[in-house]
């Protein structure tokens, strides 16, 4: 994080020896001061930016859209062998990482930062949090930036999760081995909806959960393959009958597939879920 | 996935030219016969193993547990540039992965694996599939492998999906930049439900979703921390009393944070979700 580091290193690991006072995380280079930044807490720095450093996300990566630092949990260990966790109070499997240690790296990653979560939420991925959506994915994307703590083992004392009110976060109803794939689906989420990332590539505007129904069926050339065709009113030129098409099956599809989403869409439209009529 | 292959190399890319027959995937190594396998058709191999190789995944991922194969959807592209996708049809932003291109992909990944989809589930991952939960981790966990196919731009030609028969998952409700990262949590929680790939690190048994409750807050070492303390009865040694607590906070949690999980927890044991008492 020196002056006149290359946009390329921005997504570098932050090696802070736990002896130091935690630097000025903020001292950027001209090219990426201001952009959105991850802050991520981790055992594993390694596996970023993974594969947050291919595609759209990684080239807006190297232009500097936004920046990824990872913190080291290893560094703040305590003893010889810089153990982060111990056995969970009350006995049972695995283990748990401990108040201390995880507490010396959130104080590290909060170097710089706003006071204000919504300008900077810090975020623990845990299957016990609140289900993710493309909600929290818009709302990050407006703030500066975000810490994300990577859990391992069976979790993470609860106090240090109470101490810095950290929100948990979860990607879905089952157990991953740790929280490195669910940060980069949360940043990979947020950070397409940054202005420039997507380029022309995608309209953001369109696409599934924007309007709270399933995306309809996509086709293109070859307009006949394996005796199958691409549905005629696609073909006809005709902007409103397409449109009105691809409502169609965006409707059937929430309605078939997501019953809890159709019934969310009726309601934002007062029209009643079973009749397809208006209330 | 010539003979004699070091299991160190399971992880590798096939790269088939597509004038070549499919290559018999099946033909491995005796270290690697008969593991879980994960075929991934991307356009960006190269993000694999990523995450997946580290850690317990990754461990066992050496050790021969289970195996991951890319097949570069490049490859099967039309003409010198080896296009992939192109306009949809009727219109619209970003581009649609071509029928025939991603036919020839699913094809190749097919080599050698049982026609039953329940031994081999072939999954395309887009936000218009089925929510992926636990539940479809242990049945994949219990198959021989599966195949799973990574989306970009808009989507994939509907004509694709319907000639495979190919299931679609959601990882939940949010859009990704590709699905690279959505097929490594969907391998992450199935590999790790893989006999003697967690090994002594932690329990299957008593982790969140599979009693369909939230897990217990958990504490460890110091036993004061801040001016916190561990709640006395984790100190006590009297395991009932842990077991009634903890089964107490779980259920707090769950009835707190996520009404959907506990009223489906309260009609599998026949409670009121309201009254906390049994019917």
């Amino acid at each position: 994080m020196a002056e006149k580091t290359p946009p390329s290193r921005s997504h570098g690991r932050l090696k802070i020896a736990p002896s130091l006072q935690p630097r000025d995380l903020m001292a950027e280079t001209p090219q990426i001061a201001g952009a959105w930044e991850a802050r991520i807490i981790t055992l594993f720095p390694e596996a970023f930016p993974g594969t947050l450093g291919l595609s759209l996300t990684g080239k807006a990566l190297q232009e500097g859209l936004w920046q990824l630092n990872t913190i080291d949990l290893r560094q703040f260990g305590e003893g010889r062998h810089r153990n982060v966790d111990d056995t969970p109070a009350g006995g049972g499997a695995g283990m748990v990482l401990r108040a201390d240690v995880v507490d010396k790296a959130i104080r590290t990653a909060r170097g710089g930062t706003p006071v204000d979560r919504r300008q900077w939420p810090v975020i623990y991925l845990s299957p016990r949090g609140k289900p993710f959506d493309q909600a929290m994915a818009q709302r990050w994307s407006a703030a500066q930036g975000m810490t994300l703590l990577c859990g391992r083992f069976e979790g993470v004392d609860e106090r240090v999760l109470e101490e810095h009110q950290i929100e948990e976060v979860s990607l879905g109803d089952f157990v991953l081995t740790g929280g490195e794939i669910a940060a980069q689906a949360l940043i990979d989420a947020t950070v397409r909806l940054i202005p420039r990332v997507l380029g022309n590539h995608a309209s953001v505007e369109e696409e599934s959960f924007s309007g709270h129904l399933l995306e309809h069926p996509q086709y293109t050339r070859p307009s006949q393959w394996s005796g199958r065709d691409i549905p005629e009113v696609l073909l006809s030129g005709h902007h409103g009958k397409i449109a009105e098409w691809r409502r169609e099956q965006a409707e059937r599809l929430t309605k078939e597939r997501r019953p809890d989403l159709w019934r969310a869409y009726c309601a934002a439209r007062n029209v009643n879920p079973d009749e397809d009529q208006e209330l």
